[in-house]
């Protein structure tokens, strides 16, 4: 109901920017862009928003936000084991700002291409700051890693370290400091809240071992239990065994394991791996991941503490989402 | 940045309203849907963001508003001749009001239920009402309808009537009206504007006919246009031969025609068809679709006005869009 004629120009911030693929028949430009599946594989979507001051501050840098709203995306393709190929951007603006968008664009593309997705369609719209992006993969079918084919009795993983974006947050909002944290932890904090690194790698590799994956974006207390409830089974998991990050070791314990429990996005992959397998897994993948749990046939989400007792959680800490 | 726990609630508006599809592998509830392509055919996929206050008025019916958001998405599927199959939403919302939940969860649901295209994923995030619906169909690859395949000599014909929207438009925002018009004839007009209808059976049939196609969604010289700038060439339209509904022929030809040229989301489709084949297409669709013009080798958009002069467009009427 109003014109958007100066929303024209926002195509040429982002036509030709990610790297072209031969499974793109037609790219941006027409009523639909036209996308061909390998043959033996499903395609794999995913559709995430972005509000500002909800999912961001409102004066994130740009070229930041536009990593972070791709990075959500490849995220649950690699919780799913679905390698990237396309996306799409539908993105609302309250103006057409140069420097915005080409900081945008350059965080989008750059992460873009390092994960051969292409931008294949959008739509740009005038209104409050709101980013969707839906990325497509590819998987075959049978090796998918859904939430529900937990085993009673698998081991319970998850990569990089914990508790990272959460603890940056709360510095971000100063409700939260420590005085060990020099200004390079703050930095690396807030890098891995701004900045997440979707472990697309590991997810594809997952496909030979996992029962079963989610990525960490709610807390890991709230996404194990995705998997919980959908699996039909329970876990006991170990608080000492959280991975933290080096910034995180330097503050009380008790405070990062909790950063670690509760906080969202992190971005890491929480999964299961039969006991049988554990050796071979481990021979591998000892270095980017920690084994923190089991689960159990006995419904509930089981924490045992720093000091050793242990204890029922009740709730989730995180977000609730329509997810998919 | 803000707990979203109440929106855990609304997936239950949208899961499992819409038909269910063998070719849905997983829907919604994990990282991703995974869904399986045909074989020997291509992804068609189009995402569309509705804003409130910019495409809809924000005390617009929730009914209303839910079939809308879907049939703009169908009608980019009917356009390049594509089968529905399956869609993604996601909704930002102020607050989480039962009533406009329940509503517009209906009128997508009956929508996507009259096409069975299947809700397969999306989110829910709070903030400023904000719509976007990503939809994906079938076509095989050499069938699709591109606006890059006209060709010069070809016949230009659109489906339904043109202007009813654009028309509806002016009404609702008091800037015209004229006397003629009954109630049903408001009626009709603004039914016209809100619950527009994808003409995706028609779309599928075009494959055997058209060499190019697009909806009307920003208007016709606006659409057509893409057309012309993608195939490189001209036309020429008869001003006179733009269809018109029942109500629009109750205003002056002039008004009505202009509304016909220059209004957007009447959601009929624009499409040309080689004039060998005349005949042939007319005995079938002569019905519901209307010759209105001729695909030139000269560049540019010529108009026959009503009065026999003939006019050059030099810029469109309607909306720029990032589209695909």
């Amino acid at each position: 109901m109003s014109t958007q004629s100066e929303f024209s120009l926002i195509d040429s911030y982002f036509t030709g920017t990610t790297s072209e693929r031969d499974d793109v028949i037609l790219g941006i430009g027409d009523d639909c862009a036209l996308l061909q599946c390998p043959a033996d594989h499903v395609v794999a979507v995913s559709i995430d928003t972005l509000v500002s001051g909800v999912h961001f501050f409102a004066d994130v840098d740009a070229e930041t936000l536009g990593h972070k709203s791709l990075a959500v995306g490849l995220s649950d393709l690699a919780a799913m084991g679905a390698k990237p190929a396309w996306f799409t951007l539908a993105i609302t603006l309250p103006d057409s700002n140069e420097a915005w968008l080409q900081g945008f664009s350059q965080g989008l593309s750059k992460l873009a291409n390092r994960h051969n997705i292409q931008l294949v369609g959008g739509d740009t719209t005038k209104g409050p700051l709101t980013i969707s992006i839906q990325v497509h993969g590819f998987v075959k079918a049978e090796q998918a890693l859904c939430r529900n084919q937990a085993q009673a009795g698998d081991l319970i993983y998850v990569s990089g370290s914990l508790g990272d974006a959460g603890a940056a947050l709360q510095l971000k909002l100063d409700q939260w400091h420590d005085e060990q944290l020099t200004e390079q932890d703050l930095q690396y904090l807030i890098q891995r809240l701004e900045k997440p690194t979707p472990r697309n790698g590991l997810g594809i590799k997952l496909r030979d071992y996992a029962t079963s994956a989610i990525d960490i974006s709610d807390g890991l207390s709230s996404d194990l239990g995705h998997i919980l409830n959908k699996s039909g089974f329970g876990a006991t998991i170990n608080l000492a065994e959280l991975p933290l990050s080096a910034a995180l070791k330097k503050i009380p314990h008790e405070t990062a394991a909790q950063f670690a429990l509760n906080s969202g996005d992190d971005y890491e992959l929480c999964f299961t791996i039969p006991a049988a397998r554990q050796q071979e897994f481990e021979s591998q993948f000892a270095n980017e991941c920690s084994l923190i749990g089991t689960i159990e046939a006995k419904h509930g989400l089981r924490i045992i503490q720093l000091d050793g007792q242990q204890q029922i959680m009740t709730g989730a800490g995180g977000y609730d989402h329509f997810s998919a």
